[in-house]
């Protein structure tokens, strides 16, 4: 039976070089067995967004609600899906819960989104625009095999399998900390990684987070790859892993160790729940 | 009597030009009526702060709590608050009640805590530390007749004197929603700055704040000044003016114009309440 998978970008664009790649990858590996239908909207451009809002939100809500698609795959980050989140996840109907969502960084507001209204399977995990990276092919192809067959071998190595999952880009969950879209994540292991953020607001970041009554119902946290962070003015005196460290002492949310998560080719899957 | 307004800095540390700017601010103002009492610990640095997280919460609780002090300045912004607000705080009592507090940027942080847990008298306005800025010695005077004699002229302009009013800066405040720090704004004129972001930033930050239930319950906001906005590779295509009245419209939360507050040597005094 083909797998189709539609793609849409909820956030910033991709361009033609993007979408042949990953089709070439989804060839290369599945043959015929698998379509990815790139959503038109996934090549416009509004200032800084593929299209403006209401043209990203009836993509995605078109996409989503299509019974001819399996999975829906954020074409990438950059900003926007909070946006056209709340909005479209409203108008999702009985064939956007039976579907699969992938994506991270700012596509993470729509995994909280969904996952918190128990809409489809959510995970976090590389975009087709992750091909572009050095090394991509195998970040794309990692993600094809979870999508298409569920391969185990995509899956963050430390889940266990037992409690429940998360995974999110710091800065994107601490925006959606107190708004409707927060997800209840009691119990879960959460996973969380950032990039382009100086030290300072990485800090930031994770003392508003790890204050957050609902988070602290974690079972805990694992701390994927903090990674190019901005050099700023002042020396910050504490690494990411000291800072990380630090929020879980301060917050009583145990520290679980190290997550093989990041804004890199290396990003490996992780389903919700 | 004597007005004694104890300096310290929860955040990053001043030097002593500026505290000997301040003090002859003061002096000419006030002469031997007013005594601006600087902390040690203004003027402490470990990595990016103005001295190790205990030892920047001890002088806030000391200066706080000592009755011989009317009000506490915070010394600048730049960040560290929330690493002390919570701990501090928590350790205030009876002189600690009765005093004012000024500040504004990263001392939002506490702004909102104290305001929050009706401590003391709490205000939004200038700094020491921008006694640095260009035409800096008029912010300096405006917060010195403010704290000392409640001179009217220090107010921002739009203060009906009716509604509870409070502001900040927005970032701070969305690093306080959903945290035991958020203070009840229900019926307050909020006012909102910002500075040293990028476009997509304020947005994202927007998103946040306006999502909350909590800020939801405000009368309305007023949009104090934008200002050093940072380039982006991607221009937004919204300025931020505009993006204020989008997340308002989307929202509903009133718009209630603009607010003579920012970072700037312009910056007028908002008391909280």
């Amino acid at each position: 039976m083909k797998t189709r998978i539609g793609v849409v970008a909820p956030s910033c664009p991709i361009d033609d070089a993007v979408a042949e790649g990953v089709t070439a990858r989804a060839r290369a590996l599945y043959g015929e067995a698998v379509e990815l239908v790139f959503h038109p909207q996934c090549f416009l451009s509004a200032g800084h967004f593929a299209g403006e809002d209401h043209v990203r939100e009836a993509a995605l809500v078109e996409a989503a609600n299509d019974p001819g698609l399996d999975a829906i795959w954020f074409a990438r980050g950059g900003y926007g899906a909070c946006r056209v989140a709340a909005g479209a996840i409203a108008r999702l109907g009985a064939a956007a819960r039976r579907k699969t969502y992938l994506g991270y960084s700012d596509a993470g507001t729509l995994l909280g989104g969904l996952y918190g209204r128990g809409i489809g399977t959510v995970a976090h995990g590389p975009m087709p625009v992750d091909i572009r990276r050095d090394g991509g092919e195998a970040a794309v192809d990692r993600a094809l095999r979870w999508l298409v067959e569920r391969d185990p071998a995509s899956l963050e190595p430390g889940l266990d399998g037992e409690r429940p999952a998360a995974a999110f880009n710091m800065t994107i969950l601490s925006m959606l900390i107190g708004t409707p879209l927060q997800p209840n994540l009691s119990g879960h292991v959460l996973l969380l990684e950032d990039v382009g953020e100086y030290h300072y607001r990485i800090d930031r970041t994770l003392c508003h987070i790890t204050s957050n009554p609902g988070i602290q119902a974690v079972a805990g946290i694992r701390f994927g790859r903090v990674s190019d962070i901005t050099p700023n003015d002042r020396a910050f005196g504490h690494e990411a892993d000291e800072i990380a460290a630090h929020w879980c002492r301060v917050s009583g949310i145990r520290h679980l160790g190290a997550a093989d998560i990041g804004h890199d080719a290396a990003n490996r899957v992780v389903p919700f729940g």
